[in-house]
């Protein structure tokens, strides 16, 4: 029967820690790495809800995207969603792998699966922070190409390719055909997208003043939601488990989507 | 003849320079105190459309509400926006004052006039950091109280009343009667709204962490732009410059609007 | 029914938490205020036994001297022992309370307790940082007067009334009649014991410098082990919570003395 | 017709920016890399004075040693002598290259040039921090040979061949024949002369101190004058850049000489 | 018969430690308080030359304006001069008591002194840091008035007052009457002598930039030598030693003058 | 005759300065490196009774493991020891050479040492810093084997191989083979030990809470005393300077024991 060992094994292959951002906490964050392993609910995120979920589908372990744990933790009560979230995991024996930036850079990570949900061809590493062991470049943006069309056109693409209830985004008066992709916050990334040629950028989390240098900087800036923007991850990652580990049953939570509606 | 000097003496009694965070860069940012004044052009941001709006119209003075000048500059060319700004404004003889958390802060400021268009009753400050010379308390966040009423009907009122094209909420199942409120970017504030027993929190820039956030603490929480949340207080301060300097052209920025569209 | 909350407000009786030094991680670090309590177990440090004594006797609620979590943690697994700790008591629902330096500088506290056991009379705190809402000084150290003695005799009573194994000394040819206390590891208090007027210090966790320091400053100074200076407040604490909860059963840890042995 | 950038390139090959120190700030800090060039100021400060005879000229660009902006701002107004220079380069179309610390380094640079003035032979780079692209070393202090003579000589010497009005020095009884030289502010760079042999160190801005440091160390001590020992460079500069830009005007500034005089 | 102690607390009156700046080392830095006096030399600087004076004079005590130790120190060799004073001082039983930013600071002390040899009348501090157990002002700058006059005229004063073999100053073209000034290495309290109103500041140790400042400031600016500036103490701390002390031999060190020389 | 400088040159052949710790203070920490040697006196610690032996026999040198300086001092005063000791070595003329975690560190050096006092056989480096100029790894702990025995065995071992008086432990319930060995306060490394496979680890100066490490760790942990586990080096070092300098008198200091007593 595989372990949580055997797991956090495989995902160092799908998302090698050594790919993580030094700020970043990423691996078995709660558990026992010698538990045996039936169940896996696979989920972008650790909130309670999703805890649930794998504790009432009797999951032995849950793997996500954002960590369990962000910045070091002094108590463990119901008073914070952290803290109710780590007492129902030990209360269930459940463990909890998280695979953060490393999945974000790592190949056919979260980057790459967005390109290809938008369709990009010739899709390429910006900036390749290494190679992996099979000598292919890493890192965390993606750029591509799609045929050349009106800004109008390719964010009907996006609404639809991602699934997401709205966009927002500034129209810099470029036609799109170069574009550069960040799943999750990556709009700090712009400056590297403008040197890198695109005219759009696709990312979330975009704030004011971001919105306003793309204009300045003469590039389509596009917020896609953060959910939308990693969520496409999420299946690949679990088809992979699925494959390699035919003996445990792997899901994808059925609670977690974006709470965020637009109006 | 009024003089930059005696406009900042007023801006003084507007948005008082004491009220500013430490980290933050108000007051005279560019030009001369002792230039004589005769049109001052008003907007939300020292963008370089403003700065050539202002040169057209021939402005001897911009006051905006964030800062020419942010982080310190090493270097005036060209190639960045500041740069460019500061070459046009030298070049056409234009000063430039900016109130920026003082004017977040300052009784009447921006977040009172956010809570009188959304129609709050009996507004207060939350945890006020002082009182001005009038006695007035003054800080960051507001609180009011609407009628009870269900979000989706809330959420009609501050897309019309603040005249946004869209709107990013999470909703957490409560009606909706007792609202904090903070233009820009505040929902790291989210839980001392909660602490004031808010329902509802409107502010903008909301990232997708912060939307979960308010899920888990319980609070409906209303993305509704960051211009659309701050501009309201630029009538205002237009007027009163206008009523004390009678003599003083003052007009708000024809180009200034928000650059970020919904899709 | 008392619960975790009560409890908590009653250890601020014994142990208010702003007597805590500001590195010290105190309160409510594991569990819910909102449990009802009817077994609770005192210790003077969260070891794993300790945890699984509580779980077997059918705590719900551990009050330790010592904090479970002292630097913040990043995961929460069985590879490590507070790891396992937490696990343990998430999976049994048992809270865990810490009282450690507010115990230490209180009334009646940790060195008060241990002035006691050694027969201090004329009982002070040296330096006292405060005083509190019963008007009474509080502070880390006291100090005491015993009939004057050599060294020796008064090393075979250290010995005898804390229950040592043994006891480490460096004799700096004083007698002996004016005594510093600290429970604990608070030798780099030395000097304030010196300047107090004081010939003996009585303290744990000394270090070779610092016996050699005491021999230049010419105070004797004795190692009395951390367990058996700091252990003799737990008494105390356990009768008070019984006599302020009588509905509660309180006990003292069977399993905690100390693991260090002398040879 | 040559730009900015063209000369700023030129600059490059004269006083590399990768020879500058790390807390220093140098090349175009001022103004626009694509405006075309035909007069060319060079002075060795950008002062207010300097500014203005580049305005009165018709300059397109300034070149000097002293960076424009040393500490980052965050105002430019006629308050400050930064601001007035700003606000004058701005409104002018003045252009400002500043080469500080790569020109002290680089070969053929300050120091070089303060060592030929004074008649040094075999020049040598003292503890070199590279070499350049033709295989020269390059670094902060020069040393070189004069022949045996007593300080009295060299002290005249010194002052007629730099031009200056005065000297200080102190006299640590060496007869003078290996002279380390450092242009400027070099005086904390003495053990380094000491290591090197020297008897005999040019400088300025030396500090009481410093003066007497020499003496315990037994090396003669002489403060030339700041501007002294550091414009020398500024005619071969000038000519460097008229040589190579034939339909240039180059210029050295008539305003500027040293302010400081003797009594 | 006095001691070490006696005369560190008769220092006390009259540069008492409290008037230090932050960064400062002063009082007792070598030797021991119990030690008796008979001879105490007074120095501006306690250099190598100074304590062999000492030595063979018999000194017990030297008291010296600037400190023994400035940066603390890892080993006391011969390699350096602070280690030779030391050996010297400690293998000669002779005590060490410096008076540094106190006597910058203090009423009578080392400005107050200056303004007096140059004759100032109507003498104030600027800025006071607060007032001493007498009620009277200390602070860091004196200011005070002399009858109007060229710079010309001035700086013939102060060289004849002082016995300056040169001076070094820029003429900002204002006539003298409002003088500032600050013994020792004080141009960076630039500014706050422009703010006070005065036309002329007097110090020492000034930089090439210094002077340029005070032009734009248009302020006249002299260096008169740090020793010379502040060595005009000493005599008035000599005597008010030898009128308390009847009993002790008080000499101001013979060799001690200044080492820098003008050409 | 041999000089200081002589014999600090031997020294960085038995511990050679590249070894210490970044944070550490080792060398020549007071006199002369002129001086000529006849007299050595050597010591674990440079305390004011070693100094007074060092007097009183004559010594010309001093060679101490611990540092004279450890915190750079801001004064040399009869109020501290190192004080006292400063000011008697410099009246006597006796230099000071402290070799500390270069010794630690060093082949043969204090670990090494340690290990061989232990008769532990096959001893090695644990995680080496590197290899000494003979190819041999140095670093800071030994590990080796002996007999497989019980901890009460082992323990009379230590004592009796030490000459300590009394030992501290935590017996973690493994029989002892393997054992890692760390003279002075080395508890720290308690994982590296763990981590090299050792069942029992000998250091000194054991906090309370490490010995709970140990015992969740599952090694046994004794504490011998910081005198005891470091002195045995002080022997070999007296050897090989008095071989390599026939003509000088070596002497290991007869006062120094550990004052520190068990009761």
């Amino acid at each position: 029967m595989a372990t949580v060992a055997d797991i956090l094994a495989f995902m160092d292959t799908i998302a090698p820690r050594y790919m993580k951002m030094d700020w970043d906490n990423v691996g078995l964050l709660c558990g026992s790495k010698s538990k045996t392993v039936s169940k896996v609910l696979v989920a972008l995120d650790p909130f309670e809800d999703v805890c649930r979920e794998a504790a009432q589908w009797g999951a032995d372990l849950i793997i996500t995207h954002h960590p369990l744990i962000f910045r070091p933790i002094k108590a463990i009560t119901d008073e914070t969603e952290v803290g109710r979230c780590i007492q129902l995991l030990c209360a269930k024996g459940i463990s909890l792998i998280s695979a953060h930036t490393n999945l974000d850079c790592a190949p056919d990570g979260v980057n790459d699966r967005l390109a290809a949900c938008l369709g990009l061809s010739d899709v390429q590493v910006i900036s390749p922070a290494g190679t992996d062991d099979q000598g292919r470049p890493w890192g965390l943006l993606r750029i591509g190409q799609v045929p050349e069309q009106n800004l109008e056109c390719f964010l009907g693409t996006v609404k639809s390719a991602l699934g997401c209830e709205g966009l927002r985004y500034v129209n810099s008066e470029k036609s799109v055909s170069r574009i550069a992709v960040g799943g999750g916050a990556c709009a700090s990334e712009l400056e590297n997208a403008v040197r890198a040629g695109c005219d759009t950028f696709v990312t979330s989390d975009v704030k004011y003043n971001q919105f306003w240098d793309a204009r300045a900087l003469g590039i389509n800036l596009i917020d896609a939601g953060h959910f939308h923007t990693e969520n496409p991850v999420m299946e690949p990652v679990a088809e992979k488990l699925a494959a390699h580990f035919p003996q445990i049953q792997v899901k994808i939570s059925e609670f977690h989507g974006d709470c965020m509606k637009y109006y």
